[in-house]
């Protein structure tokens, strides 16, 4: 059985060797559940891949902490091996490393100041759909019930918060085919997508704060497609865009917004997905900021947290990993900055 | 055997029966060769399926009346049929009628005011390296060599004089990949193409009037590609032009207009075929123009009288059909067109 209290560095080593790439958690997930099941203090569920973990001391305020067993495919990275203070292999930074965080907490503070619920899940790193956190909101909403959740998905160990939305649209131009021989008689649609591009060179991305942190839009281009022989004068061209949006806008708002940039076009959107309020300045998270110390910053990428957001639960990302080895063969997570986090999250839920 | 001397619609519909879609022109070419070389008059030569009968009379000035013997696939639109004054068929109007024409000219003039070569040819309708031109043009130039040259293509019994040039570019743009949560970290190349589609759109096509005829040219995009996904800046983005040019500019001035127009960009040359003088000044030309009457319009798409203007033949197009049902299912010819032909050429031929 997993030893749950040895050296959170050395867990760490011991689930990476569980191989765990989404759709083939199983193993893990079986390991996870046996080990937490031992501990008396925890009430555990499982559905599908997902184990759950409660403790129920009647304290005021629930936090949830949570981590995503799947990995990437492994890339000839494993198993880990240790050099000097660097745990490399798949998964040791995304996320492993904040996964071994969490079990150590579960069967080490059996009187956490707060009730936790400790949320292991599968296919993070897949479609949303298969992501069990769309198959746990719909069927077990109550086990996610909670005042804050901590996600702990790599941060290099600084508070994340919140994360910025995303929408996609295509932006459609018409016109009137002809034979390029006699182009005057058609209307050219590529030549019509000019003023879009003109309003995504002219556009200002806003960088407002909210509940504290500094976030960066970006509205962009991100394909364009047109054309339909070297003869013709084309009578179709859409710019697909991607806008970024900070949580002070909901996704109908970012919606409107794109609407209102390209008036006198046709859009459509394709693709969304909303954003989260940091919530750093509700009480509740600003006591997690304040015992894990750091400034905190905001997540420009969209992450998991949404999902929390979209329960009502205020959320950040925070975690020992390097974001940027995520999804890299090298991939690798500092011994110390595991120790670190377990000390931080410690610190908050005995302090 | 093929009889030449019949009433020229009747000519034209029993050719027009013998099926000879591009690349499966033997019957016609061997049909047409037996009945030519029972002209005593003529001189022919056969180079796969095509079949080129000259006269040698001694004249000043030699012409060249060419037709092509193939056709577009059958649509269901053979045999042909007659309605009224019309000619149904795959192939009537491009251009069946015209090689009708130019085989009883050859048949029942057997000693014309200036001598003649009559070129019958393979696979105009398909990849120019296919047409037969351009191996006659490589191995057999002489069978070629004349003063003036008449494409009986379908010009609805109008000369259209010479033709426009037509090239192809790329238009690049680079810049820089970054995932779109932190687009400032990238270069947006479709953003970058906007300058590209403005000197299009500010592009003032020229009309100029080269040899009594004014031509029409253009600038077009007819593509536009960019993206690499749905998150990414993109590194690049190709605008494709198309630029009809008036004979008055030689390929490479063309390409270099091109280069001037979209100075500061990067311009590959993808596909490129030169334009054709209408020559209708030089006196063998303005002959033709006198005996054929009408008035003479300028050719704005491109035809096979640029590869005789490329052998420095001034060359024209001239034909009974309607340009306008080429390739159509429901292609047809006016009878009474076909004998207007017959007899201008007979005007020319015998004046």
């Amino acid at each position: 059985m997993l030893d749950l209290t040895q050296d959170v560095g050395a867990l760490t080593a011991r689930i990476v060797d569980i191989e765990s790439v989404s759709g083939d958690e199983r193993a893990l997930a079986d390991a996870v559940e046996e080990a937490l099941t031992a501990q008396k203090h925890l009430k555990v569920e499982r559905s599908g891949e997902t184990v759950i973990a409660r403790t129920f001391l009647g304290r005021p305020e629930r936090v949830l902490i949570a981590g995503h067993l799947d990995t990437v495919p492994v890339a000839d990275n494993l198993p880990s091996r240790v050099e000097g203070d660097l745990l490399y292999g798949c998964g040791t930074s995304d996320m492993k490393a904040g996964v071994a965080v969490a079990l150590k907490l579960a069967a080490t503070v059996p009187e956490p100041n707060r009730d936790v619920t400790y949320v292991f899940y599968d296919c993070e790193e897949v479609e949303a759909e298969r992501n069990a956190l769309t198959r746990l909101a719909r069927d077990h909403a109550e086990w996610l019930h909670a005042d804050f959740a901590v996600l702990m998905e790599p941060t290099d160990g600084v508070i994340e918060g919140g994360c910025q939305g995303t929408l996609r649209a295509d932006v459609s131009v018409s016109g009137k085919r002809a034979h390029s021989a006699r182009s005057w008689l058609g209307v050219n649609a590529i030549h019509g997508i000019e003023p879009v591009l003109a309003r995504l060179n002219a556009y200002e991305a806003r960088r407002p704060v909210v509940d504290g942190l500094e976030y960066h839009e970006g509205l962009n281009a991100v394909g364009v497609r047109g054309g339909v022989a070297g003869n013709v004068i084309p009578d179709a061209c859409v710019v697909s865009v991607n806008y970024r949006f900070a949580p002070d806008l909901s996704l109908e708002q970012a919606e409107e917004h794109v609407r209102e940039v390209f008036a006198g076009f046709e859009v459509a959107f394709t693709d969304g997905a909303p954003a989260a309020r940091p919530g750093l300045t509700d009480p509740v998270a600003a006591a997690f900021a304040a015992a894990v110390g750091g400034t905190p910053r905001a997540k420009l990428g969209w992450t998991d947290v949404a999902r929390f957001s979209t329960l009502g639960i205020p959320a950040v990302n925070y975690g020992p990993g390097d974001p940027n080895l995520a999804h890299q063969q090298g991939e690798y997570v500092s011994l110390t900055k595991i120790a670190e986090s377990e000390s931080a999250m410690l610190a908050w839920l005995k302090g």
